[in-house]
């Protein structure tokens, strides 16, 4: 069963082929293209790749693409995409105007270019469905809640496989089994003593971080949109609702020249100036550049901010761990976190925290009560698992288009 | 001396007249009005009881009058109310819509029917003018920054008074008398290793959270706005900034009814449907009212995340505090607040914490590595003893006005 799974961007297109047979799964190919402006082109590209490759020379070859989608009015978890899922998805375009709107009409391309190929989408809000009620609400009132004012939570294929690996590294299959049938019994997978807690930072491009009890999100720093939480690259992260109106008064901005700013001007380009790539901004603040500096020292303060939420929603940690782009590649980073955290139980090895960078480790001293981890992520790997999940089910059933998550039906985009 | 506080909301005043007398201070009268809708008459009933009590016959018996304001544009610290600075409360109306509207027309009453008297102003930003940068900052574009979208903190004549009294609790009395000292010299009076850090809880009708690094605030869970942070009685706390747009398309709400939903029908009240009083949703809690329930952990969750954000700025905690109307009064709310903390080094001891009402104590148990006090807050003292400051100050400099805090320039509304 050989499963494609497509990331799209505004501007861009990458993919990663799985492969399963025999109880094994396989990376088959990857690859990717940037600065995408016409699409189309760009699918038969990838397509193109494939076939060159050996790997899909038709339709017939794929078993399904899957997609790494952000979040639909009334859908989440991983379901066939319908029209009424791309529907809900448009519906909640104004809450992620920088991924809805790719998605949706990338999704349709493939449709056309690939009838008859189940396209399937994982919701990085999926991840969240358990997480405690306390911890997703914000204190509106309930018109807005039941309009879809409240904590989403993103990043779920990731984290997902953080929660996965880490009870792995730590000795925990218990914990590592129950992650694993999340999405069939809802964490309902018996685990033993003691919880395993775990803080896990996806630090990269966009940024969140989520406490893990025995396996499940306890929350998520990124609250009702992809906007929220840390700094993100040029989107704004954690802000004061009331600066909307402030703004539109005291600088005459239109409501879209506002969501536009905080989507595209703000984040680490906003506070530096200069760019939304931390090695940019580490390079220039090794140069004396200010705004860089900045830049760096809000992200690393927001970063200890929601480990620190973390580690009081947990009650203490056993594992605390590092990934996507910046968690894996920058130590200097990491060690700037984690600084004068001895009584709170952590330790950075300042050795093994240079020596890690894009691979899998350990980065605690023996003294350190929790463990600190590097491990790099594998999203697509998560969608492409449970896509294979999702279709099992269907034949098991003996028909497709019914997926055991609320809110998927109605009729098919193939 | 004598320097009456007055504490100005939309529908009330309060006050509290203050004596200072060889090196001693006391507090010699107070009293309030509820449902104040004739703001004129209220200040004749205020005059009129303190004339009663015999402790002001006539203006010339108060050497001023303090007042406990909020946030201005460009001004902050302990200053003579001038026109410009009352222009300047009005040029943030709509960061603090609450709170500045009220206050400004109080403060033109107060001056009409007290010329001659001195009208001086402790803004609640001003602790928070040495808090590190990075602390402050929202990743928003250099323009927003620059029109006033920072965090700016409140509560800062609570958080003062905890700074210093926490730090004779704890017996040190050198980062005590940093703390009294801090507006005359920024914080630069040296104190003794190690440092002691404090986490200070003001939970109250409106609540916020701040860790403190020998009596310096390191940052406030309230940003911008008074309606940041923690949930308050009826305004909302944190919330994705992307909600405003959002509601306003979803629900059709102008900008104008946001935020008046946003500081009305929001926080603890939004969120039971019952009550933004804490005392009502604890009732209704324990009677089955599943909002109350809601409302209430919610809360507790919010309290816990800024909690756990202080301890990780500070590294570890010696001293956690918890202080106003809910934090003085609700044992439960503190040991919910508390729970399964004890590998931070937390504990509480059930019987101390359910004894401590109203009061000054400790509530923790022998073994907790983190000392948890109950500390009223007395915030009209340390905004007497600041204006008494200033004016000493511009007494020694043999005139009024020349304050030493920026932006108080303009001319006198007296």
């Amino acid at each position: 069963m050989k499963i494609l799974v497509a990331n799209l961007g505004s501007t861009s297109l990458k993919w990663r082929l799985f492969q399963f047979a025999g109880g094994e799964e396989r990376l088959l190919h990857r690859g990717g293209l940037e600065r995408v402006n016409d699409y189309g082109a760009a699918l038969e590209e990838c397509l193109g790749e494939l076939g060159r490759a050996g790997h899909v020379r038709g339709a017939a070859d794929l078993a399904a693409v899957g997609f790494k989608t952000v979040l639909a009015r009334g859908v989440t978890g991983c379901v066939r995409v319908t029209e009424s899922v791309l529907e809900a998805m448009e519906a909640f375009n104004s809450v992620a105007p920088a991924h809805n709107p790719p998605y949706v009409a990338g999704i349709r391309l493939f449709a056309r270019r690939l009838p008859g190929v189940p396209l399937v989408a994982l919701f990085e809000t999926a991840f969240y469905q358990w997480a405690p009620e306390a911890a997703m609400r914000y204190a509106v009132p309930e018109s807005w809640c039941a309009a879809g004012v409240r904590r989403w939570g993103f990043h779920g294929a990731s984290h997902k496989y953080i929660a996965e690996r880490s009870a792995e590294l730590m000795g925990r299959p218990d914990v590592a089994e129950r992650v694993r049938r999340l999405y069939v019994d809802g964490g309902r997978t018996p685990v033993a003593d003691p919880p395993l807690r775990v803080i896990s930072c996806h630090l990269g491009g966009s940024s969140s971080i989520t406490p893990l009890a025995n396996g499940l999100a306890l929350g998520n720093s990124l609250g009702m949109s992809p906007q929220s939480g840390l700094p993100q690259n040029n989107r704004v992260g954690d802000l004061d609702a009331f600066a909307v109106p402030f703004v539109m008064r005291t600088l005459g901005l239109s409501l879209e020249e506002v969501e536009r700013q905080l989507c595209r001007q703000s984040g680490l380009l906003g506070l530096s100036g200069l760019s939304n790539d931390i090695r940019d901004l580490v390079r220039a603040a090794g140069e004396g550049h200010a705004g860089a500096r900045l830049a760096l020292d809000v992200f690393v303060h927001s970063a200890r901010h929601w480990i620190g939420s973390a580690l009081a929603q947990l009650g203490g940690a056993d594992a605390l761990v590092f990934t996507a782009g910046i968690g894996e590649n920058q130590p200097e980073l990491r060690a700037a976190i984690c600084r004068g955290w001895e009584e709170l139980g952590i330790e950075l090895d300042p050795e093994k925290n240079a020596a890690v960078r894009g691979a899998e480790g350990c980065i605690s001293t023996g003294r350190s009560r929790v463990r600190v981890w590097v491990i790099p992520t594998n999203e697509e790997l998560v969608v492409a698992r449970e896509v294979k999940r999702l279709l099992e089910q269907e034949a098991a059933r003996g028909g497709a288009g019914e997926s055991a998550s609320a809110g998927a039906a109605g009729s098919s985009v193939n």
